[in-house]
């Protein structure tokens, strides 16, 4: 199926050419019946609308399996006649999102890394970008929204948290231009987020707006350096796209916060750091901006600031509406709507696969699904996600037998929403093994562990910022308290914060692991045994 | 990709004739690391070396999106000299297994229906029939497993239960043959299970061997009569497949269960009753027949009982070898293995297509799963699963107007395994919006819930085989009689044996449903309430 050519932005209407600067937001289940949040998901019909009838230039996708984005990815293509920017939030790999992919940790775990090593959490942070960027471009995916870049020095920030890539601006920049070269590898955007900086917040901006008083002496030596980094990086190619950040940054703007400021957007990073690729706003109906501005005056507001794509608008109809009246009336000029489309371009061929003889001679063919996703989880990925699992947990206290009876208290945030727990997770089978009894609990519960028995207790939190991260520290200080007498070993899956807030008895067991998944469990509970355990113990029992 | 022909059976050397019987288990998710039994479910690489070295005639799939095992389906495909048959337990429609497609409720509900409405009933089980078959093709698949035509004359009954179409066997052989005859519309086969009845059982045979001790007669006069209609259809085309039950017949062999059984599969089903499809053996996994035979002597006293197809067997090459080892010491005749291939041949034409000139012109040609998935859950379908459920439902007690604060009591079988219970369950969600707070309990809980509050219950209890059924319905009594003060409604999703187990204060709302699924859900509060909430609600504050 070929795809015509990028046709001359002089030959688009107004409306055609602002339609290609808005990215919609969708599922990545196939049917509109699986969509798991219908007030910001696009059902089917209003997709084939949007691209076919509004030319929308993107799409972000949330939610469904990596055999399901394959198949969707390839649909929502064949609906467009110009090839479509297809984005998705991959921060810990393709397998983060969308399952059967490799879901490796959060950037945080190469932070942890670097400060024993950081050459070898500089080449795990590129193989890093390698394995994201070819596991995207296995299902379709043509746009890496990430690396965060943000310096998350502020330990009780709720938004990013262990999501960035460490605590100092040297290792964030050096990780992260690790992971942007090797990502670079291959032709999919990568995207510095969330500028001018989001680590030193405490307000979660998907909630309300965050101000951050810094002076430009600190932005500079502590915020700036890592997207420096990332759009002028002193060997190979820039990153592709810098998302913007909800946040009010006094000292530049005291009246817009970023995504909507001109100083910051046109004359910070455009001007003065010389960022020369496509500059993405961060979803717009996030609270922060929505609790202020109406859903047009923000996409006009940010298009008048810079930016060249409007994400996530809340009414994608009259978003483009909005802008094309604001350029009738003169108050934005269509020639920078036509020079962020050519900015567009740019990133579209450069996703779209060898080029021809030149822009004008591009094709565009699809991938083939059952071909491209055999490409997911190779054993090289799934290596690297388990070696940078092992270099990064954290250990301490005497060894640990298990011996049943016992009792294997679980706690989550919400059992219903714990896509790393399932019924058959290791975490669960494993201390069943054992003889030990799972007691699960989350946030809702008023239940208590039993203090008779030998208890493990495995706690999963990551103080995420939709979740109830600190009534979930006191639930687990609580438990801790409880169990104390009986208590064999403790893991924690998730945060080194949450870790420091918690007091251990010196001679108990633990371990802390920065992923969650089922890989993670596997090798917390291998490495506090001491021995190979859990899943491949199960599997084994197969091949006999 | 076109096959070649199916080879002829004289060609094939005998371990190859062997392998053609053997059906392997794998699952329908695409990658090794996200098996969910590996104790059952083959490798990609094992499944490679059954296909392409071994040769087996089939795969049953369990787990994954639908759209995974469109992918999955294409790949064993590739791998297969001789087109595989590829079958799935959708007793429930696909969606039950694979998600995205339509989620029917179980059979039993159509029983239900025919009480009142016969006619209505089998209109919808002829309608269930086609769009099973029409979306196990969409994604690859071409056997169903199902009809069920046991008669579930055993209220107690730990394994058939709701998946059977009733309690009589009038109704169930008007409504198994409805559902056979709308799915033979399609190119895809249907299995009439368990022979000879599996509907008076209060043993599971996934763990144990339940011994009936029916003479002829009252085999003839109840557990017969659906298999007869199934076989010889007074108008239509015979079921294909019969699959066996794990259970002894003392009356016909009281050496041997069914499954293994000259006697009952020869004699009763062969020759007696004149079937001429396939016979197929349930699971050789299944406790009632690993706990007396070895994975070996099961298949080959399966076989010599008149199997044509040997399901799961516990170790594929070891069972492939037993079976040739037979033949040569003359325990088995190769005439009856090349007419057991014979069989399978027709099958496998009748899956295939449209045939050319002959049986050895036929070409195969795998489905193209982008444009295959888009025929799933199409409006007809989902609008049969709401109309059965809508006409299945019981309902008493006076109205019910929510009000919030209160609580929403919901009780699982196990709250990590319950693929109808997501974040975003109507059940949950709906509740919310009225002001009640969720408190989830399970068979693990010892938490009660609150006293002081308004409280509604909602139930998912099915008797389940593999759950703690009976511990639920005590678990259930208890939550009721606590919270009976403050109860505003009851709904129970599941099995209407568990609802007549329960005594409910007379002027409490109830409801109870067959489906459990989210559309289940959304039906029930509706209906309880009044008016059109739930999704729907949710889905309209997108458009507005």
């Amino acid at each position: 199926m070929l795809k015509p050519i990028l046709p001359d932005p002089d030959s688009l209407s107004l409306s055609q050419l602002v339609a290609q600067l808005i990215v919609v937001r969708t599922t990545g289940h196939l049917f509109d019946h699986e969509i798991e949040y219908p007030a910001w998901e696009a059902t089917n019909a209003q997709m084939e609308h949007y691209i076919t009838d509004l030319g929308v230039g993107g799409v972000i996708l949330l939610g469904g399996s990596a055999a399901e984005v394959a198949l969707r990815c390839q649909t929502l293509q064949a609906m467009a006649e110009i090839p479509l920017l297809i984005a998705a939030d991959i921060e810990e790999g393709v397998g983060q999102r969308f399952s059967g992919a490799t879901w490796f940790p959060p950037p945080m775990a190469l932070g942890e890394i670097a400060r024993t090593d950081l050459e070898l959490a500089k080449a795990y942070a590129y193989q890093f970008g390698q394995y994201t960027a070819r596991e995207a471009m296995a299902i379709g995916l043509n746009w890496i929204l990430a690396p965060v870049v943000d310096v998350n020095n502020n330990p009780v920030n709720p938004v990013i948290n262990v999501r960035a890539f460490g605590e100092t601006p040297k290792i964030v920049t050096q990780l992260t231009q690790a992971f942007i070269q090797g990502a670079q590898e291959y032709p999919v955007l990568t995207t510095a987020k969330h500028f001018p900086g989001h680590g030193d917040t405490s307000i979660d901006s998907h909630l309300s707006l965050p101000v951050i008083d810094h002076d430009l002496g600190r932005l500079d030596r502590v915020e700036l350096g890592p997207f420096k980094g990332a759009i002028s990086p002193e060997a190979g190619k820039p990153v592709d796209v810098v998302m913007t950040a909800h946040i009010c940054l006094s000292a530049l703007d005291k009246q817009h916060p970023a995504t909507l400021s001109k100083p910051i957007l046109t004359g910070l990073l455009r001007q003065e750091l010389g960022f020369g690729g496509l500059i993405v706003t961060d979803a717009l109906v996030m609270g922060a901006i929505t609790e202020t501005y109406g859903p047009y005056e923000a996409a006009v507001l940010a298009v008048e600031a810079g930016a060249d794509v409007v994400l996530m608008p809340a009414d994608v109809e009259g978003c483009i509406q909005a802008i094309c009246e604001a350029v009738r009336v003169g108050r934005l000029d269509e020639g920078q709507i036509r020079t962020s489309v050519e900015q567009i371009w740019r990133a579209k061929h450069k996703v779209s696969g060898p080029l021809g003889t030149g822009p004008s001679c591009h094709n565009w063919e699809p991938a083939e699904p059952v071909t491209q996703v055999q490409q997911l989880a190779q054993p090289e990925m799934l290596g690297l996600a388990r070696n940078i699992l092992r270099a990064s947990s954290r250990q301490g206290g005497a060894g640990f037998r298990p011996k049943g009876p016992g009792q294997n208290v679980i706690l989550v945030d919400d059992v219903l929403n714990c896509r790393y727990l399932p019924r058959t997770a290791p975490a669960i089978t494993q201390p069943m093994g054992w003889g030990y009894e799972l007691t699960l609990l989350d946030s809702r519960s008023s239940q208590l562990p039993k203090t008779e028995l030998p208890t493990v207790v495995q706690l999963f939190i990551r103080g995420n910022p939709f979740r109830s991260g600190q009534n979930l520290v006191q639930l687990a200080r609580k438990y801790l308290e409880i169990t104390v007498g009986d208590l064999q070993a403790v893991i924690f899956y998730g945060s080194p914060y949450v870790l420091e807030q918690l007091a251990l008895p010196d001679d108990v067991p633990w371990l802390f692991s920065y992923g969650q998944m089922p890989m993670a469990q596997s090798l917390a509970l291998e490495t506090l045994v001491g021995e190979a355990i859990a899943v491949e113990a199960v599997d084994r029992s197969f091949t006999d």
